[in-house]
This record gives C-alpha cells, structure tokens and sequence, in this order.
C-alpha cells in the first residue's frame, strides 16, 4: 500500500443509515484509498437540516482525528452551490462538502479557513449520469485523493476563504436583567442544549427561573444528572461547556414540550416578572460567529 | 497476520442497530479474519423484506471493494431453504447469504453466477444448539473462511447456478401511449424511485403528467432537487441512473401518499387520459431480470 | 505504530447514533491508540435502561474479541458511582464502564471478575469543564491506555471485586406444575426472549399453554420460524440458548401485545388451570446470578 497523507477521514451526513447511501461511499473510499480508516460522526441530521449538522461539527471538531473531514448535508445538491474543499489546523484538517455553512461553525472554532477550494475539477470525481448523489460521486473520491496526496490545487480552483458562506449561530440577547436564549439542541436524552456560556447566568446564582410560553419554572444549577430530583429541572454545564436543561433519568425536552429553535428567558429567581414599560418585542440579533474567514 | 484473499467484508442485513447482532457478527469476524475491514452496507432493510434487500445491494454492487458481499434478509432461517456462496466478476467477489433471491439481482448486474455452492459443511460453521442465526453461526464464519483463503469447494457442494432462486424485479408497461410504473423504493428524503429508464419517458418531453389513485399531477423533468418549486414535483433521473419523482427540501412520498410497490402512471401533459375503449386491466409482466445464471 | 497490547475495543451504550457521542468517542480512541479497531455492539440501548444494556452484553460476550469491552449506560454519570475497569478471562478481557450493574452478567458469564479497579487517576482522563460524557473523558481515554499496554494498576485503585454493584437477572418461579416466567427482550423481530431455559420446559412436551393477561394460547414447538403457521405461536430454542415466543414473518410482541418485563406462564397443553386453592401469589425471587465476584 502506498503512503498516505492522512489515514482518517470523519463522516458526517443527512443520509441516515436504512439506505445504502452510507454504504456505498464507505466503498468508494475503500477502494480509492485502501489503508483509511472511516470514522462516522452521525449520519442521522435531519434530512437537509444544515445548521443541526453544522452544530454536531463544531460540538465534535476538537476531537476529531487529523485528516480529511467530509460533510455532506446538502440540499443544494446538482444545483450551482460549489462543492469546497477548506484546509485548516495548519494542514492538519481538510474540510470537504458544500459550501453552504454547514462547515463554518467547526472551521472557526480551530481557527478559521486556511485555504479554500471549488471543487471544479472532474477529473477526481466519479463519471455519473445524476448529480444528485455527491457524497459518492464528488466528496467521497476528492477525500480519498486527499488521503493518497493529491494536492488541493488539482482537486480545483483557489477561491477566498472570505467568499465561503458563513455559519449563523443565534446570539442570546439581555433584556431587563434575564438573558433570552434559544433551545440549540435536544440530545438523546431529551436534554436541551442552550446558547447560553456560564458566565452570562452566574449572576442569577443555583436557583434560575426559567420562562417559555406560560408560567416560569426553577431550575437548580447541578454538576450532575443524579443531584436533580425526580419531576424537577436541572441547569448544569454540558460536555461542550453550555448550559444544558436537564432532568434525572428523564427527557427535560418533553417534560417542558420544548425543541431546537425554541426560545426561552432565564433570570434570577426572585425576578417579579417583566416590567411591562419596558418590553419592547425586538428581533433577536444574529451573528456571524464562525465565519470561516481567516 | 496471514495473507488475505480477500481483505474487505460488505455486509448487508435486516439485524437492525439496535440489538447485538450485528456487532456480534463483526465480532466473529475479527476473530476469524483479524486483518479484514467489514463495511457495513445498512442493517435497516425492513424485518423479512427481501425485495428491499435485493434492491438496495443492487443499487451498490458496482461501487462495492473487491471480497466478500454478506447479505441475511432470512425468514426462512433454520429451514430447508439453501444457505449459499456465488462467486462472480471473475472471481473477484463472492456473495454469501440464503438462497431466496436476496442476492440475484446484484449478481446478475455484474455478470451472474460464475460458480455456486450449497454450505452444507458444518466444519466451517460456529457449533449452535438453535438454527435462528445463520448470520453468526454460518455466514460470518464461512465469509471469515473465504477471506482466509478456505476454496469454496470445501466449504460446501457445488450446485448448479440455474438452480439458484432468481430475483424478481417488476417491468413497466405500455398502456395507451403511456407507461405504467412502480414505485420501487422511497429513500430517506421521501424520493420515490421509479421501475423507469430515462429513455421510457423521453417521447413525453420535459412536462410529465403523473397518475395515480385519483386526479393526475404534473411533474416537471429537472436535473437537481433545487430547480423543483416549492409544493412542486420533480422528475429526475437519480444516482441509479433510473426516473424519480421528487420535491424540494420535501419529501414527494408524503405529498403524494406514495409508498414502495404503489403503481404510478406516466403519461404526456397533454395526454387526455384512458380511451374507455382501449383499456384493459391486464396483470403487469414480471420479468426474471436479475437471474443469476450465467 | 507502537506495538499494543489489545487491537480491540468492543463498544456498547446508550448514545444512540443520532448526535456525535459515538463518533466522538470513536475519535478519541482513534488519536490515542491509533492501530485499534473499535467493533460497535449496538448504541440503541435504551436511555438509562442497565438491564437492557446488560443483556445485551451478555448475550454477546462468549463471542467478543479478546481485548477491552467498554460499556455505556450511566445516568450517575458525574456522582458518586465509580467508574471501573474490570478483568476477566485470565487477563484477555479488561470490561471498563460504570459500576452500575451493567457489566455484571456478562461478566459472570466468562468466569467472573478477577481484579477490579476503580478508576480514579485523573492523569488518564480527558480534561473537561463538565462531569456529564464520561464515555469521551473517562472511558474511551481508559480504554486507549489499556490497549496501549498501561497497566491498570495505574489507572486508578484497585478494590475488591465483590465491592461491585451485581447484576439482577429475574428468575423462573414453578406453581402448580406450571412456570412463571418473564419477557426478558424484545428483539428487532418481535421475538419474545423468555428468560427460560428449554430443559425447564420439556416436560410440557410439544405444545405448551401460554397464559398471561387473560385468556391462553397455545404454542408448539418448533426448530425453526418457517415451521410456525400463519397467525400461529411457536416455542423455540433461540440463539442465546433461550426459550422464545416467535411468529412466522411477523412480530410475536405485537400479536400477543407484550413487552420486556411482562410476565408469561407456560404450562401443559391439557392444564386445566390454576387449582384455586392451591394458588398463592407470591413475588419471584430474584438471583445475583451473575455476581461478578470470583
């Protein structure tokens, strides 16, 4: 076998696993580049569902093996949306997939886009008569070649890493000393992950009322699952280093009918509630906080 | 580490994830063949659904490595029904599994069978008290055997390819000037794939009326999902090279109440519909399409 | 690469593979023993469910590669509960989880725990600002060390294997000639694992009276699912050596609406029923049948 550049390429996708799809670009791999091993992030995001995709890369990205990184959460599929490749980590990491920010989030949070290409060479893809399906017929073939040490200026053409579409996180917002946040993610286990660091509840102190639609519930801030009771709701930080909404061996997410997107308020706990002269309903600022520009 | 004939395993089922048994065949595996990667193919085909098995292994045979392809959708575990190796592609792939024609169809798109073989030696099998997981008992082990380098003519008796179970794999119809389809398989996008080459459906132009159950749809022909409007439907021609009705960022399966199997009508735009006269239910042909004899 | 001393890690849990746990974990162990095959058990595991998970183990563990087998199901992540490493077999199998019950029955199976540490030695862990994944900052950097060669005395404490929380497995009670027994799994079938051996049985000879709710059925005997007649119940010897209640093609759950946990008694075909005054309720023993101690 000969040597590689990198030997691990990390898959992630919107494919699921009851198709072959998943399968079938394992194969295409194998065989371009027999010595790599695959790892799977998940291939269970939403179908189509760019930022639950670009969330999961980012919550992952500083675990993940050196080597290439192909997404591929892709809607846009066939259409003109470019098909990039983005180094990053000092070479350490190619990123492959659309550029339609589902990489933006990962990619900054390692320090930004390095060197971008568009995909535009098909020399390193796979002759197909559809282009509906790149994950096997462009992403997986151009990943094996990066494995084997083709280098990215042949795989295509240079582009501005500043041209790259940007990943959109949801910024919280203070209003009248409570910080309004949004519900980023419901795990397996119905815990509901927040926008929200540490530092911007550590005012409120262990007890926090929590609002969301109709009347406020307390949450206790707990280092783990089993210090909260059973029927009542936990905040404690998550293994991304987020606050988390969690209950005792039970789902926090149908316990409080609450899922991603959701927004909910969390203040101190002797807050009376809003004053209503000074509520105004304003839309929530968005940043662009992974914009994968260097 | 011994030299490997075959150092790749392809492995298709209906096991599912959820309980052990695909882990445990992988477990044997290793065991039996430490040098060989398993590629999983998918272990969600629906419990005892052949069809859906045969169709998803064809759909990946000619992107699959080199080595042995494992497929156990079995509900005739444990019976008189034949567990079974087929070599094919001039020796470079041999498929092992029962012989209910799970395997047919993809055999006989590269090739068919070049020489069969009944495993009726229980020298290559694990010892079991019960005959309900040929996957572990028989199939992981004789697939582990043949990576190790064991002749298919010790693991069982040669047997006749004409004797193997063919495929069954429905054919379109002419009706009227139109053509009369099946819906061969909804993937995890809601896709409906059609039994159709492009070139069946080629005379009625880039405008397609669509007829099932009640009052017809128009379908435009597109070549990605992004040029379909929304609430739209689209014809295109998929990564299997064969027609697929389609929306954008939908699924065409819930907006039609399609399902695998349902019949679907392709006819012109301007086509007035069935000239009373002219019209008679007629059965629709099956063709043995995929027989694997040579 | 450094020589190792396990080129295994057998990997179970309750992450499900929807979010990136056990890609992350995945990740983990590859960057820190980079030549070691991680075989997947299953991540379906119920949320929470010991039990669950600990059958599953141990329906699996005779067939297991030598090596570490870490094992997931842990809603005291971050309290009290030590997590532990475990050795068994003479030395060929380390089992690293949570000291929770999980990894009792299978290890009893394989002769019992022969030394047991608990893992306290924070050197060996990931750094994390959160005590919720274990399984990324705990286990998987444990199970790295341990292939690696890092003996387990420098992982943490040792401590007394009959310290460890055991396994609870239900037993079979016998009344009035009859056995009382319990649904012990569900698998992807709908077969109904009984947690029942077949020499229990055998004086109830070919068909045995099945009663649980209200009114009885009968099942017969059977080798094999296809022997089973449509809408008809079979009794047969399953893979793990069990008796289960199966139906052909069909799922025996669904048809007699049973679940794990679900009590069934099996009787003679020509019981005529319980004798009133004979009959006592009594609640079932329950054995530490797989207590891991030596």
């Amino acid at each position: 076998m000969s040597e590689l550049r990198f030997d691990t390429v990390t898959f992630l996708s919107d494919f699921g696993r009851t198709d072959h799809f998943v399968g079938v670009v394992h194969s295409v791999l194998r065989q371009m580049a027999p010595g790599v091993t695959v790892v799977d992030l998940t291939h269970d995001i939403a179908p189509f569902d760019i930022r639950a995709g670009s969330l999961a890369l980012a919550r992952s990205v500083q675990y993940l093996s050196p080597g290439v990184i192909m997404a591929v959460v892709d809607p846009g599929v066939g259409s003109e949306r470019r098909a990039v490749a983005i180094e990053a980590a000092e070479g350490k990491a190619t990123f492959v997939g659309p550029d339609n920010g589902l990489l933006a989030s990962a990619i900054g949070l390692i320090g930004g886009a390095e060197r971008a290409f568009h995909l535009d060479n098909p020399d390193y893809h796979l002759p197909s008569n559809s282009r509906t399906f790149d994950g096997r017929d462009v992403f997986a073939p151009v990943a094996a070649h990066l494995c084997c040490g083709v280098p990215l200026d042949e795989l295509g053409t240079e582009i501005k890493p500043s041209s790259l579409t940007p990943g959109l996180v949801p910024l919280t917002r203070a209003e009248d000393g409570r910080v309004v946040a949004e519900v980023l993610w419901v795990d397996r286990y119905g815990n509901l992950q927040l926008n929200v660091e540490p530092d911007e509840i550590a005012p409120f102190g262990e007890v926090v009322k929590v609002t969301f639609g109709g009347s406020p519930r307390i949450a206790h801030a707990v280092g783990s699952f089993a210090e909260v009771g059973a029927g009542a709701l936990g905040l404690l930080v998550d293994s991304d280093g987020l606050v988390a909404l969690v209950a005792n061996q039970a789902s926090a997410a149908e316990m409080l009918g609450l899922g991603a997107g959701d927004e909910v308020t969390l203040g101190a706990a002797d807050d009376e509630g809003p004053s209503p002269s000074l509520t105004t309903a304003v839309d929530g600022p968005v940043r662009r906080s992974a914009d994968s520009s260097p």
